[in-house]
């Protein structure tokens, strides 16, 4: 009896995906309530938890933690993580590259190039991941970004229509596969047409079967043609699939939908449990098992992971959810990591393990620089920028944690370097808004002279914010107006920048960059006519 | 004479220090013009250069960037940094201390307890450096810091008296000594008393000799007689010993005062020799060979390492050095690795190599704790912070580098818990001054309500801004006499502490707390009243 308790509870085990961050001390965290501390972690690997999700640090650390929790588990993992953009989107020192829906706005005009260009970006992003020791992409996105107000998708999804995100979704699988890496179609059935940010609250999904059959679902037939490994489930009611239960807990989702018609047959993992349009209504436990009684077959993030575990358990003991269900889905995991393996046999043979660990993860600057030159649009003909003072006013959501703009970054410096002075404003600097609708700015505060514009904009999960809550429409006629604009570069959102660049008078140069990091920025200003100034600052802190 | 050309190629080489970064790979560079590229460093090191200064990343990510250093050497490296508030200072998930100062303010009211505090700094400083791989501590700072002004030193030192610096240098040195790790106890003859960076020009000490005696030079016997590894040179010219060259390139002073009159026969270093107050005035080549005919053992940061080795092989080649001096400073150099490596043999036996690299280096948050609150001044009485609304007014250099104020720091979260609305300011934000003498603040540009004041300042340098400039006496009596002023919290200087302090109002909280991080954050809330409050913000970006 004791023995097969055991084997119950290391198979319930194997099912969960827990949290922690890319460190390897527990101080380090940057989201302590989220992340386990070590002790925890060790204690969960060794009961058999047969996943971890990643996030934070650099991705030289990344390696080492990684086979710090290998051998904590004393099992293959999978080791996943949030690099939908890159791994440097979310550890340092890897490639960061343009968000996904800039190759969606390149497949309007070259659809080859950018579906060549997507697959390079799986590649980049599969091998960079491989390096750091992960073997599961969480991405691509499949998400139709049809609604420019969602905060939550947005520039993560890789195009606002349905064949492109699909081909394109495709396309960055291919690159995934041939560098040994998972994948994994998110957020199913399709959450591009949400308002509402799901971390925050559980948004309404209202269309009828036949528009989530024309818009909605080809992203992901599409990723399931391609061979993606996994598809992980949306937050989110769709009353014309399931009047009740949110797609994450869903039977008529996830097995009807998703395993039976799609014929889905890998890995199915629910989005992070602890979001609040989840843990808002169901308990720890009882969440984890209203998601594997829907199909799924990995759960991630649980609010507790000891608690999912014992749930599972008792929900196999009580007869709610059979064990051969949960064979069926460890098995798939193991299939996976199979897959995993299989592929990195095939590459070099593994150096000593000293060595493996020394040599620097470096990004491939080719594509990200190629990336953001394909990505870039510039007014035509773009009037060069003449402004040699005034002000280089610059917004951002919050200047204390963008790692895009490090203090000297082509977006402060090569302005400076012409005579322009900074301004930073974000959401705790002293307002720059006079509250008056045809003169929002209160120019008193910004200084005298020219003023060029740059805004870092993007549907930003959590904040809530998407491009448009602030009057920069008006801000730029009333610029304009005082004869005061001197050019305008919006990093990020392409709606900003449909809605701003035809208020821009002819002779005003203009700029759109998909990309918000340095990168990004340094381009932008090159093609604004803002050359490369000489690097100044100091030596040390 | 191929093979002499060579020996004394490696000679000059072994003198001189090289400046990297503490990431493995060369993107991650956050100062790539100062901070060699890894091609330059493999093949300088190859050649025989004996030491690197680290600066920047993390302490596990330094550890593995200390073993590709060694092996790219091929030889015992000297392996420093500018910890002087602990490794946690410059790299990320190890201890970040008070700065010094603080310990030279609580050496006034209990010596005894500074003196046990500043010895377990050094061990604590010493215990982590040498976990991180380096074994050379570039501390303590000897200068008695007797200017408020000073844009450089100011809470780096010890202590503004000659006596308590010298006691508390050289308890942190024996410290140090007692992990096994090199000291160096700088910038002599003492940088305390100047108004300018030397970073940025060349400082003046208009002192006579006695005066010397009286103050600057007690310090450094004391570190002397305690033992210290190395003494580092400042770039300052002091007419009363050296009417023409500065201390890093006199004769006068590193032999005459340094060698022969205190007799102090450890390594003798340069500081940075790239600072502007040398490489304004030499050639990279011109200023190590002047170092060198000073009396100086190793060149720090030459501008050109490969025009300095050179200049040292031709100064040599014409007669300006001798060959047995520069043996004998190569001597010097291998004496304090050799007790580097005693002390570590010493230690507990070496694990293996991986899971040497796979143990996290944990902060020792007991001593760091301990050393905020020792060090924490609050008004006697305190009065309680009774404000459940207004403005969280949060003064910083600079937004966009602030490791002491992540976005989710407690100077953010603890009034915002209690209704307050943070501000930031800092030299890039819409400014908050009006420019009135008498009204300083434009506080409709603050907002309504009380204001809860939270100042962070230090003598920074490159910024060359010590606390003073803004008229914050000014703006303490305008926001009491609107009646709006909820409590003062300073970080850092405590010279701005004591100008606004007397100011306060009876009815008003107030604390000055020498650290700034988010652990002195923490306490100097609490001993407002701002107690804990749930930890919020999303679990991802």
């Amino acid at each position: 009896m004791t023995s097969s308790v055991e084997g119950l509870r290391r198979l319930c085990a194997e099912l969960v995906v827990v949290r922690a961050s890319g460190h390897l001390g527990d101080t380090e965290r940057e989201y302590p309530q989220w992340e386990l501390p070590n002790t925890d972690l060790q204690r969960l690997l060794g009961e058999g938890v047969g996943g971890v999700i990643l996030l934070g640090g650099r991705a030289s650390e990344l390696r080492l933690r990684i086979r710090q929790l290998e051998q904590w588990a004393g099992q293959p993992l999978l080791l996943c993580a949030d690099v939908e953009e890159g791994v440097g989107q979310r550890f340092g020192g890897a490639s960061w590259l343009v968000p996904p829906l800039a190759l969606g706005r390149l497949h309007q005009r070259d659809p080859e190039r950018a579906l060549e260009l997507a697959e390079r970006y799986g590649r980049c992003t599969g091998r960079e991941a491989r390096a750091s020791g992960l073997n599961w992409v969480l991405g691509p996105v499949c998400d139709v970004n049809n609604n420019p107000a969602n905060p939550v998708i947005n520039v993560r999804a890789w195009s606002e229509e349905p064949g492109a995100s699909g081909a394109l979704a495709a396309a960055f699988i291919r690159g995934l596969r041939a560098e040994g890496v998972l994948s994994c179609a998110k957020h199913f059935p399709g959450h591009g047409d949400t308002s509402v940010d799901s971390h925050l609250e559980l948004p309404l999904l209202p269309h009828e079967r036949a528009r989530l059959e024309a818009v909605e679902l080809p992203p992901f037939q599409a990723a399931i043609s391609a061979g993606v490994s996994a598809v992980m489930t949306a937050h989110l009611l769709l009353p014309a699939l399931d009047p009740e239960l949110p797609a994450t807990l869903s039977r008529a989702v996830l097995t009807g939908l998703l395993r039976q018609q799609l014929g889905f047959d890998g890995l199915i993992v629910t989005d992070a449990l602890v979001m609040e349009a989840i843990s808002g209504h169901h308990g720890a436990g009882e969440a984890a098992v209203l998601a594997v009684e829907a199909g799924a077959d990995l759960v991630l993030m649980p609010a507790d992971a000891e608690a999912a575990i014992t749930a599972l358990m008792a929900a196999v003991v009580a007869g709610r959810a059979s064990r051969e269900q949960l064979e069926a889905s460890a098995q798939r995991r193991r299939n996976a990591l199979a897959q995993v393996r299989e592929a990195s046999a095939e590459a070099k043979p593994a150096p000593t393990a000293m060595a493996s660990v020394l040599e620097p993860i470096e990004p491939d600057p080719v594509l990200a620089r190629e990336l953001v030159a394909a990505t870039l649009i510039r007014r035509e003909p773009q009037p060069r920028f003449t402004a040699s003072h005034g002000i280089n006013l610059v917004r951002l959501d919050d200047a204390l944690a963008a790692p895009f703009l490090p203090a000297r970054s082509p977006a402060l410096q090569r302005p400076e370097g012409e005579g322009l002075r900074s301004m930073v404003i974000d959401g705790r600097s002293p307002s720059p808004w006079s509250g008056e609708a045809g003169a929002p700015l209160a120019l008193e505060r910004l200084g005298e002279g020219p003023v060029l514009l740059q805004l870092f904009v993007r549907g930003n999960p959590f904040r809530g914010r998407a491009a448009g809550r602030e009057p920069w429409a008006a801000a730029v006629r009333q610029l304009q107006a005082a004869g005061r604009l001197a050019g305008l570069v919006v990093y990020g959102s392409p709606y900003l920048w449909e809605q701003l660049e035809p208020l821009l008078e002819p002779h005003l140069p203009g700029v759109y960059s998909p990309g918000q990091m340095p990168l990004a920025q340094e381009l932008a200003l090159a093609a604004l006519g803002l050359g490369h100034t000489g690097a100044n600052g100091g030596f040390t802190d």
